[in-house]
């Protein structure tokens, strides 16, 4: 078909199987003598494609969850009596970087949410309850953001293995997603009143919440894609690469495909706390700059108690 | 508690059961011979108090919806084939009020969402099957904004009556959200993969997208409730009265509390469209003006064929 059509230049935006599509393509032509440049653009919520420091649509469902993770917590806050634990379920089914960055909100101690949960860490039901009933106990309110993909020690999805019944009598599975399940989880075990927010794809579309760094940064490798190609470059995928100082600075480089395609980066060990159960301060300073300016701010009310009579 | 402290006015923010404690307080007051102002200023998302033309709140979430059908439509437009269906799971347990907001995101003909369900009209599963299949051949894509709270001919909520199996084999109620149900449904009866979107308690609080009408509506409910009860009025609610005119105006008046407390304001039938299944023009003329202004704006590429070789 590129033949046909003499198409000389192909750039495919996206994760890890466009980055594939992109090398396959690359190898095609070479293999058949065909000239044609074939360059990858990174593009991907998971923020899971290897050799760039990130990729472009993270920032923005990163901010997407500072601002929201934020928004459940005052809610929670307000109105703690009838809705007393909040689940926030984030995409991403196999890395965390996602459920991170609802880590973000906390800009004080108990900031919502108190806990969160990344498929890069197995699940663990005890710890999990241990968590939850900790948290009630201090505050009397629990937010907590799980990643759709939270898989326990054996590699399930929690998912599947936390449903009593996965097949119904007609023989249909029955999936709960995990907001779900752990809403039931905290039910049955602790006695507390939970509901869950999965915005789904509205995270990884919601314009308002975009983050303006992301948005330069995704024209940016655009427009770097269409230098390397008209350079006679391919087999490969523009990068960012984050400069080193205080301030947030990139600059753009080229990863090769062979090492990008297929592959996952997994949310590093480091980027969450000892306990497995929150972010650390290393994400904090990986994922902020990437979420833009400043969250906008909220109003708090001072509590001022009356004297007794 | 209030004669102790010498308090002699009592506002209350909120939906029908906070007005019912205003008038509640009002009644024991007279009753007792204790001097006391107690007024309410209406504020729920749900929209469903009495007397007042809307209520502070619904506004925003109005917005909230208006933006996310909006972005729930381009995401699917832009790829539905591994998405087919796009469920919108609202809040709202009686009312439809919230999920006919969803309604605005539509400005063009096939926009999203394409269909509307709503409390209010009982649930019918066939005609639901047979609209889902209508749009699907069409478009080849489906979004749906369901209300949290549908319900079918029986009055039996959607969520409970649409499982195979509401207890497993340990005795626990097994309660899906609608969303998850009629994913359910739709993958079992027409084969199509689908998934839901459930904001959840974010659609109440996403400060980015409140509306500006609403802000300043809900303080100018607030300043007025304080003028009443200074004046010695009691027993009532501050109520908003759109003024006639093509021109969006409000005069803030009262309501008597006895009229609004423990009562509710359904989605009229005439803001449906005649199949039940979409908001109609006299809904989008009385929700547009409370969703603030224009709906930020979005690019969309113009998709240009090369001709045939």
């Amino acid at each position: 078909m590129l033949k046909k059509y003499e198409v000389r230049y192909f750039l495919i935006a996206g994760g890890n199987d466009s980055m594939d599509t992109a090398l396959q393509m690359h190898k095609l032509a070479r293999s058949s003598g065909y000239e044609l440049f074939s360059v990858g653009v990174p593009k991907t919520v998971d923020n899971d494609l290897r050799v760039t420091d990130h990729c472009p649509g993270y920032g923005s469902v990163a901010r997407y969850w500072a601002i929201s993770g934020r928004d459940a917590g005052r809610d929670t806050d307000a109105i703690y009596h009838p809705d007393t634990v909040k689940i926030l379920e984030t995409m991403g089914r196999d890395t965390g970087w996602i459920t991170a960055a609802a880590g973000l909100a906390c800009e004080a101690g108990d900031d919502a949410p108190q806990l969160v949960y990344v498929p890069e860490i197995p699940f663990d039901q005890e710890q999990f309850l241990g968590d939850v009933d900790r948290v009630y106990r201090k505050l009397g309110r629990v937010v907590i953001a799980v990643c759709e993909g939270l898989k326990d020690k054996s590699g399930e999805f929690v998912t599947a293995s936390g449903r009593k019944t996965d097949t119904d009598s007609f023989g249909h599975k029955q999936l709960g997603g995990v907001g779900d399940v752990l809403c039931d989880l905290i039910a049955e075990k602790l006695g507390l009143k939970s509901r869950f927010d999965k915005p789904g794809t509205i995270q990884r579309m919601a314009m308002v919440c975009a983050s303006e760094v992301d948005r330069e940064e995704a024209y940016q490798v655009g427009k770097q894609a269409v230098r390397l190609a008209l350079a006679g470059r391919s087999g490969v995928m523009v990068t960012i690469e984050r400069q080193p100082g205080a301030e947030y600075r990139v600059a753009y480089g080229t990863g090769d495909l062979t090492e990008i395609a297929n592959l996952r980066k997994d949310l590093p060990r480091e980027f969450m706390n000892a306990a497995g159960n929150h972010v650390s301060q290393a994400f904090l300073d990986y994922a902020r700059p990437l979420a833009g300016g400043p969250l906008p701010p909220y109003v708090r009310l001072k509590k001022v108690a009356v004297p007794k009579r």
